[in-house]
């Protein structure tokens, strides 16, 4: 238990005594659980986020806009921005960032499957819009995209850098301030 | 001392006896340094910002770009956009923002000067940037100003809203989110 994320040897150990103490259906459906997740889950063929069917739920929806992907980091990325509410598209998800220190390259995220994918439908989509993070290595890995990709897509976009919502001038950074000089509209 | 923002009785009467106890010169210095900002910090005429002079310091630099006018709610927000780095024109500080619910209407702000700045100028300037909070006040005055500039100036623009630098788009919220693909840049 002392692998999984943020549980340390006090908190393992606290876990597998309650387990042990506990009743002992309680710990067989656990188990059940966790291995129908091992089984089941699987990272969608066509998008990478993760599925128990042949295709994800954004993918198999034939309403959403076939014309738009929009490319995140990680699985859950794709949860925050469905939350939003405002994105009708598709997405892809790369599975991580370009991180050369630590010795992420293009060949080790789902970098091919997005190639191919916009190279051999039968429709090349008309937008992807690139939702890295907004970190050195986000950047780096939407500038990187944005040449492999615009010989083949008329559009390709980034998510805006700004203030964000409800925010108070006072209280952001100096270069996010910077960005949203840069980026100001026209009202 | 109570009436200071976020000192109450308790930190008051700590600070009150700090002062009775300790040297006699210090509470002078002290008391001719607020002595000093009563009498000489004021608003400065032309922008709104504190000042101890006939104008601000950035009034009076020429080698600010005189047409372009940044308008905040706050004289502290100036610092915050000063410190980025990334601007060169002037400042109107409007001290406050519309908040109906709280009485505060347009004649309670720095809109008249506003105004009187931008139609009595020699030279109309050619974009008022609109600084105001992100939060729905500060939208709120920004559309009332953008309303009441539109006729004078060729351009009125509002700052960027998105995706702080740096930021996870996992713990960004939702509104954020959507702001930020509906502002989306091509790349």
């Amino acid at each position: 238990m002392r692998k999984l994320p943020g549980i340390g040897t006090k908190t393992a150990l606290r876990l597998a005594f309650h387990l042990v103490k506990g009743a002992r259906d309680d710990v067989r459906r656990l188990a059940n659980a966790l291995l129908e997740v091992a089984e089941r889950i699987h990272p969608c063929p066509q998008c990478g986020n993760y599925c128990d069917g042949a295709l994800c739920p954004v993918c198999r929806d034939p309403s959403r806009d076939q014309g738009v992907i929009c490319v995140v980091e990680e699985a859950y990325e794709v949860g925050a921005i469905e939350r939003a509410g405002r994105y009708r598209g598709l997405f892809h998800v790369l599975g991580g960032r370009l991180s050369p220190l630590d010795g992420i390259g293009p060949e080790h995220l789902n970098i091919d499957g997005l190639v191919s994918r916009i190279t051999e439908a039968p429709e090349t989509p008309a937008e992807v819009i690139l939702a890295t993070n907004a970190s050195v290595e986000g950047e780096a890995t939407a500038v990187y995209l944005q040449g492999l990709l615009s010989p083949h897509v008329s559009r390709v976009t980034r998510l805006a850098r700004g203030i964000p919502v409800g925010s108070d001038l006072e209280y952001v950074d100096g270069t996010t301030i910077g960005e949203a000089l840069a980026g100001r509209r026209e009202m």
